[in-house]
C-alpha cells in the first residue's frame, strides 16, 4: 500500500466499510467509509475527465462540507495539489494566491459567486484558473462555471487508481499573513502522513470517536484532525462553519467524543451555555490552540466538565508541534505541553543556542511533518528551515519539567527601558478580572523607554474603568509590565483562527503614545 | 527524533513520565515509564561497559520479565540486535541458534542455567558466547557468568545515546522450525516501527490500555504488541509465562483491557472459568492466533461477553498480516478478518496468479513490516521474498466480501483422489462435537487414494467412539473429506504458539494406512 492519504480512506473503507465517515450536519448528509470512498473516487475520475493531472494545483473556496472532502480525497488519488483558500479573504488577496500558485482549477461555493466572478472577468492576466466548478443550487450558477454535482455525479464510482505517494505534493496552504504576503506552505503526502501519525500518538483519538470538525478546513489546524480521524477509524462531523449556540446541541445528538475550538470560540460557546445545555459527558477533549489560551478559560471549562487540551502549531508543522497531556491539562493549564510524539522542539536564543529553562527564545520545531518549504520561495524556506529545524517566530519558555509556554510573536514583543516584556504574561492577569471579555496587550512607541505596554480592552461592563483595570494588575506584575494606557474597544481584529491582529492594533494606537 | 523503538520508550517517558509501564506479575515489580527508560538506559550502558558495540547480537534465554524488557530497550537504544531463544527449546537447538547468528552475550535466568553450564562446556567451538549474563538468585550464578543484578545496578541510568534507526538492524527471531532447520528472521528498527504502526492502526488500542502480555516474549505475536503498547502510550502488565488459572485473577486485579492467547491457552481458561470467576467487564478484547482459532471457541468466550479477535501473522512479517474488525469478530467468527491497515495480502495458485474468491491458494502478505530477510540465508529469503511479496506457504481463501480463512500450511494439505482438501475444515466440524477437546486431522498414504483423512482425537469423555465422531461429520462434510479412520490420543503434540505438529503425527499414524 501507497503511503498516499487518499489510499488510507480507500483502506478504511476496505476494513469498515458500514462505520460511519461523515457527517455534514448543514445538509444532515451522512455516508458511511464505503461511500465516502465512492464521493473521493467519483471526483477523482471527474478530475481527470477535465484533464486535471498529477501535480496540478486544484484551488477550492468552499465552505466546510462534504463536497471540501470529496475534492480532497478524488484529488489526493491522482497526486492533485489542493490549494485551499481562506474564503474570508477579498478578491485581491484570492487573486494573489491563486497566481502565485498556479492553480488552473477552482472549486466554489455559491456564498463567493460574487467575488469569484470579479477573480473571472480579471481574466488570464488576473490568475491561471481555467476551470471554474460551482458547487450549488443550479439557479445561482454563473455562466463561465461548469456545475459540481453535475460532473460528479456523471463520473464513475469505482476504485481510482492511486497515482502519489511519500515525497509527492498534496497540498499547498497560504499561511495567514499577519506579516507581509502569504506564502505557500508545501505539504507532501509523506509530511502529512506523519503530521497525522504524530497527532494520533499523542493526541488519544480512538477507532470510533465522533470529531466535530467546526474550524474551517482550509486551515492545517481543522484538516490533519479530519485525516487523522480517518486514519483511527473514527467519523468526522463537519459544521459549515462555527455556530456557538448550535455546537451544544451537535455535542449532544452527534455523541461528539473530541472538538477543535480556538479561545475565541471557547468564550463565544461559554456565553450560549446554560444550565439547561445538553448533555456532554461523552466528550472527552476539546483541542484549543491558534493562540495561547487563557488559564481562567480552561479553568471555567473544568468547572463544566470539559477538558481544554491546549495545542501548539503551525502550517508549516502540518498542524502539530507541542500538546497538553490529558493528565496535565488542568494541572498545567496554560502550557501547551510537550512536543508530540514524533516531534522534537528546541527553545533558543538570537545566536541559535539553546537557553536554560525558564529563559524565553524562540521555539524551534522538527519532524518528518514539517512541510517541504514555500511554493515558488526557496530563499523564505532557507531562511525558515535552517539544519532542519523550523524556526517559528515565536517566543515559548520550557521551564524544569519541559513544559512548554508559548508567549507571542517575536515580532510582538515589547522591549521597554531594554526588558523584554511578552504581552502574553499581561495579557493573562488582565483576562482574570470579571469584567474583561477580551484583551490584547501591544508595544506604543515612548521617547523615554522606546516602547511602552497599552492594554486594548473589550469589556463585558459598560462600567468598568481604566482604573480598575489597573489596580487589578498592581502586585501581579512588576511594574514596567503594568500598561501605561488602558483603551476600551467593541472587538479585537483578529485571524479566523483567533490571533489578535496585533499590526492593526499598534497602528490604531500610535498615537496614543505616553510618557 | 529517530525512528528507533527505544527511542520511543524514552519519548513516551518524556511524555507521561508518571503513567504506568510495566507490571511484572511473578514479582510485583512495577515501573512507571520514567522508571522504565531509566532502567533500560542502565542496561544500554551495561552493555557497553562489556564491549557490546552496535550491530552485535544478544541473544536471552529469559521467561517473560523485568529483564527482557530492560534488555530489548537497553540494546536497542545502543543498537545491539536481540536474539530472543526460545526456552522451550534442548541444547543443541540453542546451541544451532547462538552459532548461526554469532551472538557473543547471552543473558539467562535462572531456570535455564543447567542447559546454558552444557553449552558453556561446550567452549568456543560450541557457541561464539563470550559473555554470560546471568538473572536470578545470587547463590545459584554459575562461576562462569556475571550477575545481571550487579552489572545492571551499578550502571549509570543517565538518557543513552540513540545510536540506531530505520534501517539498522533490531532483532533477529528464529521462526519455529516445524519444517527444517530454524531460520532467523531478521527485522530492523524500521519494520519494527512499521509492524507497531499497522498493529496499532488497525486493532483499536488505546491510550492508558493495559494490555496482559501472557505469550513468550520471545515470539513476535507478543512482543510487537508490547512495542505497540509503549508506542500508544499504555501499560503492559507481563506474566511470566501462561497461568490458566490465575489469569482470571490478573484480569480483574490488573483491569486489563486486553489479552493475548493462542487458541490452546484459551482451551485451558475455559476449563478454570466458572460462574465465581472475577469480573472481567474491562477486558475489551482477546488477540488470538498462532493457528485458525476454532468457531465454537470463539461463540463460548462470546456467551462470557468476551471478544476473541483472530489474528493471523508470522515472525516474517513481523507479526500482523490480517486481523478481524471487533464489529465482525462475532459475526465472521472463523474468518481472520483482512489485512492490517499498512498491510496487503492476496491469494495465489501454483503459478502465482490471483485467484478467485473462495478458492483457496497460498497467502501472500506485503507491507513495510516484512522482515529484511533471514539471517545469512540469501536463498532462503530470494525463495520467500519475491516482488516484494512474502510467501507465507499458508493455504486461505478470502469470499466476496474480502474476509480472509486461513486453512492449513500447505504442507499440511491433504490431496485424496486428485481433490485437495483443507484439514482446518474437517476440524472446525469435528470440534463442533460436544464431546471433543481437542483434534487435528493429518493425511496419510493410501494406496487407492494417493492419500486419506485421518483424525486424531482427544476427548472429553472416555465413552466417545469414532462412530460418533463420523456420524457427527456425516451430511456436514463432503463424502471425500470425511476421515478414513479416527484415532484417538491422550494430548496432540504442538508448538509453543498452537500449532499441531502434524509432521510428528504423521510419523505416528503413517502405518494406520486405511482402505
Amino acid at each position: 500500500m501507497k503511503n498516499n492519504l487518499a489510499q488510507f480512506l480507500a483502506k478504511r473503507a476496505a476494513l469498515n466499510p458500514r462505520l460511519e465517515a461523515l457527517v455534514d450536519v448543514a445538509t444532515g448528509r451522512r455516508f458511511t467509509y464505503a461511500e465516502l470512498n465512492s464521493q473521493a473516487n467519483r471526483m477523482a475520475h471527474a478530475l481527470t475527465g477535465l484533464g486535471v493531472r498529477k501535480g496540478d494545483r486544484v484551488a477550492t473556496l468552499l465552505m466546510n462540507g462534504l463536497e471540501f472532502v470529496e475534492t480532497f480525497f478524488g484529488g489526493a488519488k491522482i497526486g492533485t495539489v489542493l490549494t485551499p483558500l481562506n474564503w474570508r479573504l477579498v478578491a485581491d488577496e484570492l487573486a494573489f494566491m491563486l497566481t502565485d500558485s498556479g492553480a488552473e482549477t477552482l472549486v466554489f461555493g455559491r456564498e463567493f459567486r460574487t467575488v469569484v466572478a470579479d477573480l473571472h472577468a480579471r481574466g488570464r492576466q488576473g490568475t491561471a484558473v481555467r476551470t471554474w466548478i460551482y458547487v450549488g443550487k443550479p439557479a445561482d450558477r454563473p455562466p463561465f462555471a461548469v456545475s459540481y454535482d453535475d460532473l460528479h455525479g456523471a463520473a464513475s464510482a469505482r476504485e481510482s487508481e492511486i497515482m502519489a505517494e511519500n515525497d509527492d505534493l498534496l497540498y499547498v496552504m497560504y499561511t495567514s499573513g499577519t506579516t507581509g504576503l502569504p506564502k505557500g506552505a508545501m505539504h507532501s503526502h509523506g509530511t502529512t502522513m506523519w503530521a497525522v501519525l504524530t497527532l494520533c500518538a499523542t493526541a488519544d483519538l480512538r477507532f470510533k470517536d465522533r470529531y466535530l470538525i467546526c474550524l474551517p478546513l482550509f486551515h492545517v489546524g481543522a484538516l490533519t484532525p479530519l485525516l487523522a480521524t480517518v486514519y483511527v477509524g473514527g467519523t468526522h462531523v463537519i459544521m459549515r462553519e462555527f455556530d456557538p449556540v448550535r455546537i451544544w446541541q451537535v455535542f449532544q445528538q452527534e455523541r461528539i467524543t473530541n472538538a477543535l475550538a480556538v479561545p475565541t470560540m471557547l468564550h463565544f460557546m461559554l456565553q450560549t451555555y446554560d444550565a439547561t445545555s445538553p448533555d456532554v459527558s461523552g466528550l472527552r477533549w476539546i483541542l484549543s490552540g491558534g493562540s495561547p489560551v487563557p488559564v481562567p478559560l480552561i479553568e471555567r471549562y473544568a468547572k463544566l466538565g470539559i477538558e481544554i487540551h491546549q495545542t501548539y502549531g503551525l502550517t508549516e508543522s502540518g498542524g502539530p508541534a507541542c500538546l497538553i497531556a490529558p493528565d496535565e491539562a488542568i494541572t498545567r493549564a496554560g502550557s501547551t505541553g510537550k512536543a508530540f510524539f514524533h516531534t522534537d522542539v528546541r527553545i533558543v536564543d538570537e545566536r541559535g543556542a539553546d537557553v536554560e529553562p525558564n529563559v524565553p527564545g524562540e521555539i524551534l520545531v522538527r519532524g518528518p511533518h514539517v512541510m517541504l518549504g514555500y511554493w515558488n520561495q526557496p530563499a523564505a524556506t532557507a531562511e525558515a528551515i535552517r539544519d532542519g529545524w523550523l524556526h517559528t517566530g515565536d517566543v515559548a519558555i520550557v521551564d524544569g519539567e519541559g513544559f512548554v509556554y508559548i508567549h507571542d510573536r517575536i515580532k510582538d514583543m515589547i522591549i521597554s527601558g531594554g526588558e523584554n516584556i511578552y504581552p502574553a504574561e499581561i495579557e493573562n492577569v488582565i483576562l482574570g478580572h470579571p469584567g474583561v471579555a477580551e484583551v490584547a496587550v501591544i508595544g506604543v512607541p515612548s521617547a523615554k523607554w522606546g516602547e511602552s505596554p497599552v492594554a486594548v480592552v473589550v469589556s463585558k461592563d459598560t462600567a468598568l474603568t481604566d482604573q480598575d483595570v489597573l489596580g487589578h494588575c498592581a502586585g501581579k506584575l512588576a511594574r514596567y509590565k503594568i500598561p501605561k494606557r488602558v483603551h476600551f474597544t467593541e472587538a479585537i481584529p483578529r485571524t479566523p483562527t483567533g490571533k489578535a491582529l496585533k499590526r492593526l492594533l499598534r497602528e490604531q494606537f500610535r498615537e496614543s503614545a505616553p510618557e
